[in-house]
C-alpha cells in the first residue's frame, strides 16, 4: 500500500488512495463526517457516511491528532462544498478503510486557542505542530539552507567549530562553565577565534552552530543558547569588503526566500524586504549626531546603542534612503573585542560595524587584527593575558592575511523577517533563565 | 588591483597578474630565486632575478608562511623548468613589485618533517594548513554538502537541536554537567528526544551538530566532542525503511565524492568504496555464529560486539558479498536505549541496527517505539522516571507515527572512508580527554 501525499490527490482523481496523518479536525454534519488529514504537504478532506456503518462508527471514535491511515476514492466536492483556502478543496477522499497507527489523549487546550508563550513553551511538541509554527521553522530551515549555498558558491568552506572550549576568550562573566573531567571547560560564546584560525587554512570559512551566552537578562531579543551563522575571510582590503560579502549574502537569501518560502512567508502575514545594493553606512558618532537632531536625545560620546537608538536609526535609514537596513560604524576600540581593528585614519575606532534590521541589531563584525604584534599588544592592552591565547595566537605567528567576518543570530534573524515580536518564538527549543524546556524549578 | 587565484594564470600568459597567499617554499638557485606562492586554488612559482637588485633583495628577506601580494608578468617556463606535479607548472610570474602583507616567525618545525600527534596537535593553526589536511577537511565539508543535499531533496526539513539539555535522556554517567543559573544542566549526548519531537512537526528531519559523550576512553575511536549527522522519519514501516534511506543516503555521497572531491581524495591516497545497492543485514545472533564458525570465538549470546567482531564481520561482508558495508540487527533490548523498538516477532530483539564500515560502527539506527503507553513502560523497566521526560512524552500523548532514524559521527565516516587511523586527525580541534586545543595541566 504506496503512501499518496495529500497534496497530491488531485492528480488521482476517481482512484484509490491511502493517506497516512494526522486528524487535524473532525466535523459531524449527521450523516456525514468529516476529517481533515494533515500530513507534511497540507490537508485533505475525508469523507465518513452513516450508511457505512462500521466504517462510520470507527471514523466516531477519532480525535484531534490521533495518527491514522485512510484509504479511499478521490472524488470532486460538490460545488458548494469546494473549499478555496487549500490547495486540496476541489477533492475529497471517500473512505473505504481505516487504520488507526497511533491515538492521542486529550489535547491540553482546544486548537486555534490563544494561549500564551509559557503555555506554547511548556507544549512544544504540540504547539510546534501548527501551521504557523510549521512554516516559521520551515523559513528558517531554508534561510540556513540559503546561506551556505551562497557562501559555498563564493569559495567558502563550512567547517565545524568546537563549542567545548578550555580558556573563555571573549570575557569569563558571560561564558557557562563545564565540569571536564577534572578542569573547568567553557561554553564557547562565538566560533571567532576558530574561524580566524581557519582563515590561515581555507581564507574563506564559514560556520553554523549553537553559541552560548549566560547572560541573565529576560528580553524579547535574547535567549542563552542560539544558533550563530559565521564568516570569516582573508585577503581584504578593509570592513568595508565584509560588509559588501553580507549585502550581497542578505540579497541572495531574501530575494530566494521571495520565491521559495512564499507559500510559508504568506501564512505568517511577513513581508520580506528588499536588500538595497548599497545598504547606507555611517558612522556611530555620526549616528548619534542624527539621533540628537531628529530626536534631541544627546548620546553623543556614548560608547554604543540603546535599543531605542537602533530603532530610531533604522526609522531614519528608511525614510532618509528606503531602506530596512543601516550599517553602523567605528564604535570605539574601548566597547569592542581585541581582536578588533582600530582605524589608522580615525584613531580610538574601529574598523568594526553592527548591522541593524528593523529596529535591531542582526549582526556585528569588523576587521580583525592580523598583525602577531598588535594582537598581542591588545590583549595586554585589553588586561587579557596573551598565554593563555597561545594556541590561537600560533595563527597569527605563522603568517596571516588582512581578513574580516561577521557573526549573525539565525532566530533573531528569523523573528526580525517574519515579524515576530519575541525571539523565543523563533527559536525552536528556547534556553533563558527561567527555562531548558520545562520551567526550572526555584 | 584585482587578485588574480594562482590557479587562474594559465589564462593570463604575458599579462600582469596581482597573487596573493602565503610563501609555501622558498628556493635559491644562485642568481635566480623562487617563490611558490600558495592560495586556496593551489600554488604557483614566482621568479626573481638578481639583477632587479632591490626587488631580489626584498625577496631574499621572506620565509615560510609569510603573507605576501605580488604582481608580475605571467610567462611561460622554459622547457626544462616544467613541473608536471602543479596545475601552474608551465608557468611561473616574474615579479615586478611584491608587498608584505604579514611576517611569519621562524615556523617550530621544518616543513614536510614527520611530526607525531601531538605536536600535530599542538600546533594545528599551522598544521591544518598542509595539503593533506585543507583536503581532508574539504572532504569533510563536502560530505556534509552531500548529506543536506539529499535529504533536502527527500523532503527532510533541517532542524537546530538544542545541546544544553535539563535532564540527561540517555543515562546520567556519560554526560558532561553545566553550571546554569544555579541549576545543573547538561550537554546533550544526542539531539534523538529532539529529533523525534520534529517527526511530530515534520515527519521527516535532519540535524547536523556537535553532541557530548563523557566518556573517559582514550583510542583511535573516540573523541570527547563530534559532529553527529541525524535523521528521523515518520511512517515507516520498520527498521527496513531506515535502513533503505541510509543506503541511498550513502550511495549518494560516496557517489558524488568520487566526482567532486577527486583532487582531495587522490592526494590522500584514499579509495571511496561504492555503495551495493542492498547492503547484506544479517541478525547480531547470526552474526555471533558466523564468528564462531569463521574464527573459533564463541561470542553467541554477547548483547554487543567487540570491536575485533566488528572487523571479522567486515571481511566476510567484502568477502562473501564484495561489501564494505554490513548491517547488524536485532541487539537485544536489555542493550539498547528505552525508546527502541522491540521486534514483535522475535521477542527480547529490537528493530535496531549498526552499519559497520571497513571495521567499524558508524552509525547506530533503529525504529522507535510511538505507542505513548509502550515508551512509558519502557521507560520504567529501564529504571528510568517519566516525569523526568514529560516534555518529549508530549510528543506520543499528543499522536506520534510509527517512525525511525539514525546518527552517524561525521568524523568517524570521514576518518574510514579517507583512510585516516586516528579519528582525532579527521576532526579540526578534537576534544578528549587530555587535551581541549592545548594539553589540559595535570
Amino acid at each position: 500500500m504506496n503512501r499518496t501525499y495529500t497534496q497530491d490527490i488531485l492528480k488521482h482523481e476517481n482512484q484509490e488512495v491511502t493517506l497516512m496523518g494526522w486528524v487535524d479536525v473532525r466535523r459531524d454534519h449527521g450523516k456525514l463526517l468529516f476529517v481533515d488529514v494533515r500530513d507534511r504537504t497540507g490537508v485533505a478532506q475525508v469523507v465518513f457516511t452513516a450508511k457505512e456503518k462500521e466504517l462510520y462508527d470507527q471514523a466516531n471514535e477519532l480525535r484531534s491528532e490521533w495518527v491514522i491511515s485512510v484509504t479511499g476514492i478521490v472524488q470532486k466536492r460538490p460545488d458548494n462544498m469546494k473549499n478555496p483556502n487549500i490547495v486540496t478543496g476541489e477533492v475529497e477522499l471517500k473512505a473505504l478503510r481505516i487504520d488507526i497507527l497511533a491515538k492521542a489523549k486529550e489535547l491540553p487546550f482546544e486548537k486555534d486557542t490563544e494561549i500564551n508563550l509559557d503555555t506554547y513553551l511548556d507544549n512544544l511538541p504540540l504547539t510546534l505542530r501548527t501551521p504557523r509554527s510549521q512554516a516559521l521553522f520551515k523559513v528558517q530551515a531554508e534561510i540556513t539552507r540559503l546561506y551556505r549555498d551562497f557562501l559555498t558558491q563564493e569559495g567558502f568552506v563550512e567547517f565545524q567549530a568546537p563549542k567545548l572550549i578550555g580558556e573563555d576568550a571573549e570575557g569569563g562573566a558571560n561564558s557557562f562553565s563545564v565540569e571536564y573531567f577534572g578542569h573547568m571547560a567553557h561554553l564557547a560564546q562565538s566560533p571567532q577565534l576558530y574561524k580566524q584560525i581557519m582563515v590561515g587554512v581555507f581564507e574563506r570559512v564559514f560556520a553554523v552552530g549553537n553559541v552560548y551566552r549566560a547572560e541573565k537578562h529576560s528580553t524579547t531579543r535574547h535567549i542563552n543558547e542560539y544558533t550563530s551563522l559565521d564568516i570569516e575571510m582573508g585577503f581584504i582590503h578593509d570592513h568595508r569588503d565584509v560588509m559588501k560579502l553580507e549585502t550581497q549574502l542578505l540579497a541572495h537569501i531574501l530575494d530566494c526566500l521571495q520565491i521559495s518560502s512564499k507559500k510559508q512567508v504568506a501564512l505568517i502575514g511577513a513581508t520580506i524586504p528588499r536588500v538595497p545594493q548599497h545598504i547606507p553606512e555611517v558612522k556611530l558618532r555620526d549616528a548619534q549626531a542624527i539621533i540628537k537632531k531628529l530626536h534631541g536625545v544627546d548620546c553623543v560620546n556614548e560608547p554604543d546603542l540603546e535599543p531605542q537608538h537602533e530603532r530610531w536609526l533604522c526609522e531614519y535609514a528608511a525614510q532618509e534612503y528606503g531602506s530596512d537596513f543601516i550599517f553602523i560604524t567605528h564604535f570605539p576600540v574601548s566597547k569592542r573585542p581585541f581582536y578588533t581593528y582600530e582605524d589608522e585614519n580615525d584613531p580610538g575606532y574601529t574598523k568594526g560595524f553592527d548591522l541593524l534590521f528593523r529596529g535591531v541589531e542582526i549582526t556585528t563584525g569588523a576587521q580583525r587584527i592580523h598583525g602577531y604584534d598588535t594582537l598581542v599588544a591588545s590583549l595586554e592592552k585589553k588586561g587579557l593575558d596573551p598565554e593563555k591565547f597561545r594556541f590561537y595566537l600560533q595563527a597569527f605567528k605563522y603568517g596571516m592575511p588582512p581578513h574580516g567576518g561577521f557573526g549573525m543570530g539565525l532566530e533573531r534573524l528569523t523573528a526580525k523577517l517574519l515579524g515576530i515580536e519575541n525571539i523565543k518564538e523563533a527559536t525552536l527549543f528556547p534556553r533563558d533563565i527561567n527555562r531548558i524546556d520545562n520551567l526550572l524549578s526555584t
